[in-house]
């Protein structure tokens, strides 16, 4: 295993499915955001899909890992953070499902052929560029809206899906105004929407939203999911799905 | 009283400030959703507002009833609720205060000063006029977007407020896409959003939005509104806060 590993990089056990996945000692590392998008997405046998800004991999490999999809490309404009991707992809002998694509994903559509795809990831930059910077360079690209901004998300998801094909996001609530304006302009419509609160008395942190390209307008939004109970404790259905142990830095 | 109340008609104890209002026994009353937006709005002493499509008045005669407001216009398009509403203001000796424009709300900045208001409120017809229609056409009217539309509401309070005023608005979470598109359309930025849930472990069934005209987007959500605890019985909140006890018939 120790040549799939650079220095400063440890694997972690996901606990479903036998699935690993590397990471940076002291750098990026996937949060619990992720990993609740990986359960919000629903995919049948021999889907076609793409992660766009993937990170780790950890989108793809647990949605590969955990269904019957054929392929999912996986897009990660940082280079260094796409070659520990592609190790984690192979250390998961996922190499024939999972195609990790070095580019911006703005350039995406040039790879893949539009209009293609049953469904897209994407856990994207929350933050505009101009907010606080002061993290290092690789969380900074994958945390502000640095080399692509949500309308560039929105517009790939919409260019390479096909007509009734599906866009599972994770984004922060404070953004959702922008983020269903840029979809209704992208014909991508939202269609089903999760809060995530860390206990049932805070306000939302997160939101997971199901966009279908083409769809006609109709929102259902889902019973919310609360990480904690009030009294402190995972709450059970975080218990019940997520069996990693350690959750991510980004949850409050 | 009784030359106040036509036949078929009750007065209600609003139990706060000695507040009351008249509502139709078999036909239009107000819903929670009146109520909770009343107390989600923030006014100013000497403010200038208006409510669009106000039904049986409840709304402006809250917020004057509950604040220092100068003066609220309240439109309401159906002229035998209208003349009820204004029956219910004079009963709270509110008629200097709050005055009820028989018009169809798209007419309203020909009655009232474009860019002249600091706030607006609304509880308008929560459905498609191309839903199930098979109610009493009173109900209909308030329920159903047949003589406006959410579009139309929103273009109204645009042209109404000043800017930096606040709309206030309750709706159903289903429509929250068109209403973001709608809002941002018309220069109205949502700043401030509650869910209300029947209770914690429910998906939300109604949504407050607070919208400032002509403000930079940054959406915060705060913490649920739970109507029952999760064993049932009202929420601590709600009972705090609303001691109406009859709840209209709206709310699931």
């Amino acid at each position: 295993m120790s040549t799939l590993l650079n220095e400063n990089e440890r694997i972690d056990d996901l606990q479903i499915n036998g699935l690993k996945i590397i990471q940076q000692k002291d750098g990026f590392c996937f949060g619990i955001d992720a990993v609740l998008l990986s359960n919000f997405v629903t995919v049948k046998q021999d889907y076609l899909g793409v992660d766009l800004g993937t990170g780790t991999g950890i989108i793809p490999i647990l949605v590969a890992g955990k269904s019957k999809v054929r392929h999912i490309y996986a897009v990660e404009i940082q280079e260094e953070v796409a070659k520990m991707a592609r190790r984690s992809v192979y250390m998961n002998k996922l190499e024939e499902r999972i195609e990790i694509l070095n580019i911006n994903l703005k350039d995406a559509p040039s790879y893949i052929k539009p209009h293609s795809l049953d469904f897209v990831t994407s856990n994207p930059p929350y933050m505009h560029a101009n907010g606080l910077v002061n993290e290092n360079e690789k969380k900074k690209i994958s945390r502000h809206e640095i080399n692509c901004d949500l309308d560039d998300v929105m517009r790939t998801a919409s260019k390479l899906l096909k007509d009734n094909g599906s866009f599972f996001m994770v984004h922060r609530p404070i953004r959702l105004c922008d983020i269903f304006v840029s979809a209704r302009t992208n014909k991508l419509e939202p269609k089903l929407m999760r809060f995530v609160h860390p206990k049932p008395s805070k306000a939302p942190n997160l939101v997971l939203i199901k966009f279908v390209r083409s769809a006609k307008p109709e929102l259902k939004i889902l019973e919310p999911l609360y990480v904690h109970k009030e009294d402190g404790g995972y709450d059970d259905e975080i218990i019940r799905t997520y069996s990693i142990t350690e959750l991510g830095e980004d949850f409050g």
